[in-house]
């Protein structure tokens, strides 16, 4: 069951609505229509905006109603953050019980199909992707295990938000299958390479946050203080990770093929404004960032992270790491300043990866790596087996969700993934 | 003067034929259309293929004419090795002195313009991007500066061509000019980071080329061997960097903000079909690379490079570097191989950089930080000024052209790219 699933609030129709209703716009294929439609999450069905862009009356959005026609969300990302806000408005409007427009049969049977129903498609057409490295604790346990605790964090980490750009055309949707790949490792160090089969292979926890607002001009900036028009929400993201034939490549440019082999993100954008309710302060930082890096209202919230790992042929998860959004150092705001500061224009629909999202004890690490140390310590699932990094058919699953103190949540729904064997060499 | 145009050879009406004329479509916006249109260079005309994408009858164009009407070349890159052999037949053709096709004068009049009334664009809209660092004289350059001549490669750089993803939105046309950023350096090794612009502007001279085929699935690999048919052709690329910005960011993840500041191209695609008859062998590789890695024909190219810098109000250009294309000791093929081995997805339109081209002899460096030996050994510009790193005003001009041993020339064009002073931070 989807974690973020919101217990009934109000009984409408056979319809409910959560509190997540409005703010998960994601991007369904039909399948009768074998068309892809926007649309927005209402429990396990999906109010299809395609059929309902013309109830997109405000003042912002009358003249704009194509955007919710189109089969991507990027020209609604496009747009600004008050144009997201009246969408979100309109609506809770139209799910609201004394709102009987929604109610007409027929309007009713075309708005609405199961979830269970529809296709997920990527939510944006993703022109570029970075992956950022923003757990303290992460980077900190990388750097114990490959340097040594005294050396853990690289001179520059706690002076920006390190970063690489990473592979679109490899982002794909929940649910997709992922390879073992084929590469180069070095199995012993100073030897000769090796070629074969990732060995150790590996998922990375991490979340990610599509960027909106218009395009921006080679050469401008956005400060920190600048982003909050500019980060439209957030999805669960698996950075999956060939361990050995990353060490191997990465010097001097940085992870290449170990991480070009497929990324998964969730199908659900959860809009910033759906997430303010779960806000947290933000996570101390010292010493004090740069003025471009620093805002002054907290951009971190409490979103909890579970991942759960099933053996091929076994209906049994075990949930192997519990960790949350709230322990990056970084903000995405500060990610977003620090990929602009040196003018680099960004585009509505670009995705910014938050990194391995660890936590500080030794159940919340977001990697198998970090889990098993290095493979020192192999995990024990509950059908039996153990792990110290991925084996064919596991079936890696995140979940996402924010709940407050009267038990109110909002999901993020599932990234989920399996391994496939590696395809043989021809 | 454009250092590729072919002195002419026919002379037919007001139009002149020379051997690169149907090989270099690119993407040029008629000013009095307002349209983005694809064109072929004739001498200094274009051939405008949107006015005459009914004349590609031959059997496999016949049903793909669309190609030639839209905006950019990602469709008929997208097609195969065939299609462009064959529409490189019919423009051959069209141009022949007794095809009168084009004699006719509404029609003529039509499809030929100026390239001086064209505004040039980016010819395909890159889905990724990818730069490799495939000169060995390059990163044995760079090895000895900052590591030392015992150990000036890193022990992976023989056996595969190493790699990043960069950011394709910030990928520009020749001619846009490109702005010093700011960012953060470390100035002294060991102290406290510094923020304000940067101060080490460098060029990197190097080459791309585009992706080309119909896209593949995640999962597919292609070895050097099947990569014939996959790339399109090629272009000049100068690859901004900053390079104190970039010291100090780079470990452990690579290059970040100090490229994505903005990477220039030269409008032109010269095709692989045009480059054929300027072949040369392969460089020699020791070890010989693992199978994936090899293919049996030469795939490397004659092509010289020149590098231009002229400073701000200086009518004065220097030659400051004269490289060319075949020390490179990686080819496209290898390089196409080494991005799909675990199995990542291509799109038509990708691009490879092919990192810095460097020669044995110090005028043949690829970057100021090679050519004044980082900073030791300033430049002698023809006006009396010298250079260590670039200065704002700067002018920087590549150019790249292949010519035969009866002087037969095809040209690049150029690519060019002038740098501005930083925008001040507010």
């Amino acid at each position: 069951m989807d974690p973020g699933y919101t217990p009934p609030e109000i009984e409408w129709c056979r319809l409910r609505q959560d509190s997540a209703a409005s703010d998960g716009p994601y991007v369904a294929d039909i399948v009768a229509k074998a068309i892809k439609h926007i649309g927005v999450a209402i429990g396990d069905l999906i109010l299809d905006l395609n059929v309902i862009s013309h109830l997109f009356t405000g003042p912002l959005l009358k003249d704009k109603q194509q955007v919710f026609k189109e089969t991507t969300l990027n020209s609604f990302m496009g747009l600004t953050k008050p144009h997201w806000s009246e969408a979100r408005a309109t609506i809770q409007n139209l799910l609201d019980i004394n709102n009987n427009i929604l109610q007409d049969n027929e309007l009713r049977e075309k708005a609405f199909l199961k979830q269970s129903e529809a296709i997920m498609h990527l939510p944006g057409d993703i022109g570029d992707y970075t992956d950022f490295y923003s757990s303290i604790h992460h980077a900190t346990n990388v750097g114990i295990m490959f340097r040594s605790k005294e050396n853990a964090l690289m001179p520059n980490w706690k002076h920006l938000p390190v970063g690489y750009h990473g592979r679109s055309s490899s982002i794909v949707i929940s649910g997709t299958p992922i390879r073992r790949p084929f590469g180069q490792t070095q199995p012993v160090e100073g030897a000769d390479p090796h070629f074969g089969p990732c060995r150790l292979m590996d998922f990375e926890l991490e979340m990610a946050c599509f960027v909106g607002g218009p395009p921006t001009k080679l050469g401008e900036r956005i400060t920190a203080s600048q982003a909050e028009d500019r980060i439209f929400g957030f999805v669960l993201m698996n950075d999956w990770s060939a361990r050995d034939i990353q060490k191997w490549e990465y010097v001097p440019l940085g992870p290449f093929t170990a991480k070009n082999l497929g990324t998964s993100i969730s199908p659900w954008i959860v809009t910033v404004d759906a997430l303010k309710p779960y806000t947290v302060p933000n996570y101390p930082q010292d010493p004090k960032p740069f003025p471009y890096l620093e805002h002054s209202d907290p951009f971190n919230f409490d979103i909890k992270l579970e991942v759960d790992l099933i053996p091929d042929e076994s209906q049994v998860a075990t949930t192997i790491c519990r960790s949350n959004y709230r322990f990056l150092y970084w903000t995405a705001k500060q990610q977003l300043a620090q990929q602009t500061i040196t003018g680099c224009n960004i585009r509505p629909g670009d995705l910014l990866g938050s990194g391995t999202i660890s936590g500080d004890t030794s159940d919340s690490y977001g990697s198998l790596l970090e889990l098993s140390w290095k493979g020192t310590k192999p995990l024990h699932l509950m059908n039996g087996e153990e792990r110290k990094f991925l084996q064919d058919g596991d079936t890696v699953i995140f979940k996402g969700y924010c709940v407050n103190e009267h038990g109110k949540r909002i999901g993020f729904g599932k990234c989920e993934g399996k391994l496939l064997p590696p395809l043989p060499f021809e």
